[in-house]
């Protein structure tokens, strides 16, 4: 039915449900009338909400990628591993043998912080990085997403800031608004965050009385930027975080996904008590189980563990035992290497059809992980532009989800890990006629390129 | 070497690793001075830890039950379902073809709100106690656990109330306290929560100015008091609720393990926009996968879906395709039955080894579910006499774990859900013995049974 072009139908009592300020509360009971709500739907307890919740919205690039999703359309958008490679009847074999063999454990109710073998095999990984650490520090969490959400939950309090990288990742921008925080962002560059700026933010910030608690940072092979934050940088910007009390959070999905060099050595590696740590099997093996997990000094450990056991009671025990299996009965490191071969002929497809079609933006060149950072032609809006992308069949993610205060709409994400090469220069292709047609408009109509948007919104876990 | 007799060596440190009320914050910087703890480790972050967080405290009974957990000891404490009748071969077979078939879908990110043909599966088991939803209305979550958490996260402000049942499950208590609500309890007896109370409670909450979130109750095979509510205070329950605009949290593990009757109507069948309702499939099934789920009013879940995306981006495909191809091919139904015969044998064992061996105690007859609740004899205190008991080889949970204010110390609840009737009967039998030496003390030097303790505290997962 649909062939070469896809009519964008937006839902939007979907895309933005929660419209407006923070409302008043009335003693708790929801008011029914027709006023309280501006969506299309009334909702009985609109007053009932928590004050936390009145900053959640569905994304308005949501139901976008509900239509992105559609395989005539070429997703540059999404951060989903591409998983054809892995040995799938070998991997049945062992869930089988899991089950077979460790079922009454496997379906059991397990520990808080998590099975022990596999915090001890997670130390193997992360001796790739040069971390050396304790079984006792680990606590293995719901994907890595869980970690940010319980570091946040010990951590912040309304009010408080969380200091992050320009721009940073949409899923841990949603976590700090979740809790109410205010993200203060500081700039990057080729060779990741800016210590100057990282301190001269802190010096601002503390003479303003701010309260920072977190300095969130994804040192390797950035999400959304590609970029990685260099050796001689990491023990400098430890520094400036010790110095200002702020503990450190480095968030790792992507470490050990560079594709010409060996791992570089964590922050985590040079600090044991003023960073924690958040590491994941989702972009090294497979999200599919969502497994990851938080290394954190002790005392904060402890808060970790009685935070999770409040979420879930404790992460499933047949997803680690799977895990844990993979890890002693597989090539694990042969599969790391497997991905890297094949991110790195994406990241080519993706620098190659970019300097072939789009030779007027600018973009980074990406040496491990899933992204490409584009700046799109002067004057052109990567989130006004998106609708007429999605309608071309090419999709992507507009800079402004990974600004806390909505800003970035001169960039685009492109994520080369999960379409084929083919798909990618296709994809960019597509990308590259979009552009022509916007900058067009622009010389006819001129622009709002750079303008700040709304707030962070969620764009569904397709995105992150 | 451990024969007989078990010496309880308590690690306080482990114990109690936050005393003392909220602490003064100066600014986010951790102070790293030795008056800053008063635990036995300082905690160079102590001074950045939101206000929620000083709430987290270990339970005092946590260590205890490291011990409780050693194979000599007859634990009545856990709420483990008892897994050795699933037929392991089979889902082993189960688990390989699911990962050999769909393995693309299994180990990749899925949606936020959950796989949708496990939705309309679910909807098949909630007709079983009379419930009509679609699967729109449903969110899957890692174990109803989260479904708890979201619930609270999205409706629950810093002194909010939540009225719950005294007593109430020790994980939902803790989930309240961890989002800094305050509980206020409403008595319950053979048919359940007093809906005269209830009424009474909320009209003093309301006189007296206070915002009233939810009403969490477990309606069938109560943990821990092991009693249902009757199906004609159902709908006198709800229209309370209704009244006074009150969201009811139904949180129902157990509703499918009644031993002598079919299942009764959820309040959920009589209400679609006042009932948030939680089910899971840790009992009827399997916990390790933590698969559980909430069905919730249009938009409320809407928002379920935004935190839960923001706690975890998304629950497990591997859990969620293994409990689906479950569900369509195994006979679900059948070991709901199994399970039923299972728990009906051993909560006779209880019964009769209570009345054989504890007639001095009082208790009541569950016809369902996995726990009893008893009362000691005048004067003895639970939580006192754990450490004497877990020495006797015996473990159960003290009263105090459900109440909100640590009162209840004249209960415990001894489930019957995981040891072998011989074991159970066992336990009983060294029970008795330890009240019965409680008792001598009493005699000799009065007693302090009933006094409030702290407050609720997590003693771990496997008391949940």
């Amino acid at each position: 039915m649909l062939r070469g072009r896809v009519v964008v139908t937006c839902d939007t009592a979907r895309m933005t449900t929660q419209p407006g300020p923070p409302r008043e509360t009335s003693g708790g009971h929801p008011t029914s009338s027709a006023a309280a709500g501006t969506g299309t739907r009334l909702d009985p307890w609109l007053s009932a909400y928590a004050e936390r919740t009145h900053g959640m919205r569905a994304s308005e690039i949501r139901a976008l990628f509900a239509v992105a999703n559609r395989p005539e359309v070429v997703s540059l958008a999404g951060g989903m591993p591409f998983l054809e490679g892995l040995p799938l009847d070998d991997l049945a074999e062992l869930a089988a043998r899991v089950v077979a063999t460790r079922g009454l454990q496997a379906l059991q109710y397990g520990s808080g912080q998590g099975d022990e073998t596999l915090r001890e095999q997670i130390l193997d990984v992360m001796r790739l990085e040069g971390i050396d650490a304790h079984p006792d520090d680990v606590v293995v969490t719901t994907g890595s997403q869980q970690a940010l959400d319980l570091v946040t939950r010990i951590f912040v309090d309304p009010g408080d800031v969380v200091v992050a990288e320009a721009p940073s990742y949409v899923g841990a921008l949603g976590v700090f608004r979740a809790y109410q925080a205010d993200v203060v962002h500081v700039p990057i560059d080729a060779d990741g965050l800016d210590p100057d700026a990282l301190e001269s933010t802190l010096a601002s910030l503390a003479a303003a009385g701010r309260t920072v608690k977190l300095l969130y940072t994804v040192p390797n092979f950035h999400n959304p930027a590609g970029v990685s934050l260099s050796a001689e940088r990491r023990p400098r910007v430890l520094a400036i975080a010790q110095r200002y009390g702020v503990l450190v959070v480095e968030d790792n999905p992507y470490g050990l996904l560079g594709f010409d060099s060996e791992p570089r050595a964590a922050i985590r590696s040079l600090d044991a008590d003023g960073v924690v740590y958040l590491g994941s099997f989702s972009k090294t093996f497979a999200p599919g189980y969502r497994v990851g997990w938080v290394v954190a000094p002790h005392a904060v450990r402890e808060k970790l563990v009685l935070a999770s056991e409040s979420a879930i009671l404790c992460p499933s025990n047949a997803s680690q035992l799977a895990i844990s299996t993979y890890l002693s009965t597989a090539d694990w490191r042969g599969q790391i290497k497997v991905y890297r071969e094949q991110y790195r002929e994406r990241r080519d497809a993706m620098v190659s059809a970019l300097a072939e079609h789009l030779p007027e933006a600018s973009w980074n060149v990406p040496d491990g992980g899933f992204y490409t950072w584009v700046r799109l032609p002067q004057g052109l809006d990567a989130k006004d532009m998106l609708p007429r992308a999605v309608t071309a069949r090419v999709a992507y993610v507009p800079g402004t989800a990974f600004y806390f205060d909505g800003s970035g709409a001169d960039h685009m994400r492109l994520s080369f890990c999960y379409p084929t090469p083919e798909r990618i220069r296709e994809g960019v292709r597509r990308l590259a006629g979009v552009v022509a047609g916007e900058r067009e408009l622009v010389e006819l109509f001129g622009t709002n390129a750079g303008g700040a948007s709304d707030s962070v919104q969620s764009p569904g876990p397709d995105v992150a």
